[in-house]
């Protein structure tokens, strides 16, 4: 049995490793055109910050160790020219050498990887205008910075890579401008979220261009100037460029293997292409959903591993077989966090699920204990009570909560279900009911119980089209002067016992107080005394005030 | 509908917060003994050790605060005397004028909470022994420490309370000794367990004195000895006493209501007791197993709130029901912290399981991001491939692994479920493969893919039996050479390909490295090259070695 994989990062080197652990006496053989191998390339980011020290860190298996540990021959800066599926074949070049030569394989894994997207733009291929994807890039930017010594930067793209790098140019002195083709940073969450994350950016003194593109980089021989689609001109001492990756897929194609989502290769749960005995795995190949059981393109390390463990045990006899993902990312930006993992609402809505949306606003842990508020939203299924989805910005405990939100989510949670998790609960590292535990209350009241919700955007909607409702501000009048809702009267809580008999009760009410809490209450007693619908707003004033930036 | 709770700490006005959120009209009392109500009694330590300044943190709520926003009436200060379950009403004393009155109830809720266990010993009632259990005991320790200035404090007891006392008086710069009357600390976890704390608890010079009991509190007017079984004799300047709780149950017992598991009140799933329109929560109730379904006591602030809402819900109506708990439990000490879910292996053992048992010593963090070592030692039924519990003793990311056993153990994870979770993953929060993940891994391939794991104990006992077995430390000599298994030989992992063939493939072998992984992989050569019998040290030598005191 021989088994050749082409890619030695995360994907390929989980398949070694694998195949090596369940069969002692198979060839294994990998080729990668790089030089370096198995790296981190989430750790990237940190190394140009200086975070992470050494580089060594970075890499810390070379082909000696897998040679060693494994059994396993990693080719470094070999590049596969050729997969030839009929006659089993590879050809192969040395980079170093030039040689040319052909491998045979019994089972092939492809694990290609991913590489930067380039705008097909002037100057996108300046020296001074990097693409972080390797450790490779990862040094010149660092060469760059040391010799060049910027004193700004342009970030293009505000997904995970480049607010990651926002924080680590910031930590080093340099002034950073991120500029967004959308009207909101961080794409993948929905924007009344990211409104909270473009707020802390501010605090921390980062500019940002949003829903504007670049045209053209100028300036020779190094790039100084950033051009937009609105004609501004952002002068800039060097330019990151995270506008997203796409799979390397050229090498698969040519040899006839099937594409899926994103140009990523086709596999089915053995990670097997269309074709016997070629297997694909990593940020080159096709994942999908574990909630709408679709294709997806979501290139991660900890995917990539996993892929590569499957894709390794079924070369070598295993049974064990993907179970999709949840799309969870994570990213850490100064002292803030940011979450998500499932459906976003707008993915949910665009996948024709009738959505409960909430806006849980609460502490990680007791406010006496150093608790710092965090965002939940949630989308649940009114149909069947389940959840999709969470997106969570907050500073501490946010890793905690996305995680058990995973795992619920995973093992088919209904909203019902949360309330009921024996959580661990000490000061020191929650409030009594944890923040997923009032999650999983508020969506049940909202789904089963009849305590809807209605999210600021709605809300503005129903205003906007003229609908007559009352909507009301229960929070104390001090508050109400400082900000409230337009049409909003002021009745504090303590007040809507006696006041509510003054209002109509066949009318359309909108409660809310700052959070939430409150609102809910407020909303109760009018259900209690017998108005017909009732709604509070998600997240309160709190956060219906974040949406109008 | 009138609704009268006794009992105003957790379970009690988390019923009657519930009960009027459902209706608007019905009357409901609340009957407290206390003076302070609603407090979080978990905060206690904190507060003492001055963590937390204002003593308001720790009763944010008081009769007012329910009256404005709950429209519920607190009654402090007056006891019940007497349940009469047959004309619904009670007897009840104002402590503070001595008039005695009746009240009717239609439905009760029984929420008397539970008291701390006092020894019968000579000074077991002494002035400076102290029994932490309530905000008036928390103020009196404070106030002994301001008045006193004591220099030293013996704690009895070693479960949460009594280690977090520990913290927070070390802080105050008092010396601590621990008296536990188990030959280990944390009575909740399993030994194997348990030295990792005792480790940390040395080092962090805290004297403890284990398999040793109080006998007599000796000193007058205030006590200033302790004297033990042993005869041993510890000069003290004070005393805290945290050997358990006992539910307060004498109320309802002299009016008929079933007791259940430890003497706490028998309810359903309502959390009706046996008696009609008679309800108990919180710390005086019963509590059950999710696993094992069968009756637990643990009472904990988040289980009475839990259990003091589903009261509430159904005594308005409602038709919440209790799903049990898994005995989750969490605490910190210093920078550490231990934190437990599910069946201990002792626990299992006793429940009649066959038990699969890893320690999963993993950072929970890449080291290269300041990642600290964490132990997890989980507990599987090898016959369903079930997840029955785990213990996680560690500095760092403790708290989010347990919540994620927590759910998953909830929703009845296999094992071989947790590879597949697709949990948040940057550098700063996680390393590529969670620990988590690695747990269902390494259980994964012992229950299902003949990876067979040994715990040290397990191993001792097949030595000491006299069995003929080869133990190989797969480590670099001068590992070897610095500690190993008494009867080990050494073959590094890179020479055991070769080597294996020198030894007996039908003898029983087991495998070690320093924490597991290595071992493995030299287990999984060994199986391949057809050894009958191969099982892998749990922990590798880093838990063997913290086995031998």
């Amino acid at each position: 049995m021989k088994i050749v994989i082409i890619g030695a990062v995360a994907g390929g080197t989980s398949a070694a490793a694998k195949a090596r652990r369940n069969d002692e006496n198979a060839e294994i053989k990998i080729f990668d055109m790089d030089y370096d191998i198995s790296y981190s390339g989430c750790g990237l980011p940190y190394y140009i910050g200086e975070e992470i020290q050494d580089r060594e860190d970075l890499t810390p298996r070379n082909a000696e160790f897998f040679k060693k540990k494994y059994n396993v021959d990693v080719f470094r800066r070999h590049e596969v020219l050729n997969i030839n599926t009929e006659d089993k074949a590879l050809t192969v070049k040395n980079l170093d050498t030039n040689d040319v030569f052909t491998e045979s394989y019994d089972k092939l894994v492809i694990a290609t990887g991913a590489k930067s997207i380039v705008p097909n733009i002037p100057g996108a291929e300046n020296s001074n205008v990097f693409y972080l994807r390797n450790v490779t890039q990862a040094d010149k930017i660092k060469e760059y910075i040391i010799t060049h010594k910027p004193k700004s930067a342009v970030i293009v793209g505000t997904g995970f890579i480049g607010l990651e790098m926002t924080e680590n140019l910031k930590n080093l002195g340099i002034e950073i401008t991120l500029v967004e083709r959308l009207n909101q940073v961080t794409p993948g969450l929905d924007s009344d979220m990211a409104v909270h994350v473009e707020k802390y950016l501010k605090s921390k003194d980062i500019n940002m261009v949003l829903g504007d593109s670049v045209v053209e980089l100028k300036g020779e021989p190094l790039v100084n100037q950033v051009v937009l689609q609105s004609g501004k001109v952002i002068n800039s001492d060097f330019v990151i460029m995270s506008i997203g990756v796409k799979p390397n897929v050229e090498l698969a194609k040519e040899a006839g293997i099937e594409l899926g989502a994103n140009g990523s290769i086709k596999v089915d749960t053995k990670m097997m292409t269309n074709i016997k005995d070629v297997y694909a795995c990593g940020d080159c190949a096709e994942s999908y959903s574990v909630i709408t059981k679709k294709p997806l393109y979501r290139p991660l390390g900890s995917t990539a591993n996993k892929m590569g463990r499957i894709a390794g045990d079924q070369v070598s006899g295993g049974n064990l077989e993907f179970r999709g993902i949840l799309g969870t990312g994570i990213f850490k930006l100064f002292d803030m966090t940011v979450a998500q993992t499932g459906l976003t609402e707008r993915e949910a809505l665009n996948e024709g699920f009738e959505t409960v949306i909430c806006h849980n606003i609460k502490p990680d842990k007791p406010e006496y204990y150093h608790g710092k508020e965090m965002v939940i939203k949630a989308v649940a299924d009114k149909n069947t009570g389940k959840l999709l989805g969470v997106q969570i910005v907050g500073y501490t405990g946010v890793d905690k909560r996305v995680d058990v939100f995973v795992t619920a989510i995973t093992f088919g949670a209904k909203v019902e279900d949360l309330f009921h998790l024996d959580l661990a609960y000490a000061p020191p590292f929650s409030t009594t009911k944890d923040p997923v535990i009032y999650t999983g209350m508020i969506l049940d009241n909202a789904i089963n119980r009849g305590r809807e919700l209605i999210t600021p955007g709605e809300l503005n909607k129903l205003i906007e089209k003229g609908n007559d409702i009352t909507v009301i501000d229960a929070r104390v009048n001090k508050q109400y002067e400082e900000a409230h809702v337009d049409t909003a009267i002021n009745i504090p809580h303590g007040q809507i016992r006696k006041k509510a008999e003054e209002l109509d009760k066949e009318k359309v009410v909108v409660t809310y107080c700052n959070k939430g809490v409150t609102g809910n209450a407020a909303q109760n007693i009018l259900i209690n005394q017998g108005f017909k619908k009732v709604y509070n707003i998600s997240g309160g004033h709190k956060n219906y005030k974040a949406q109008s930036k």
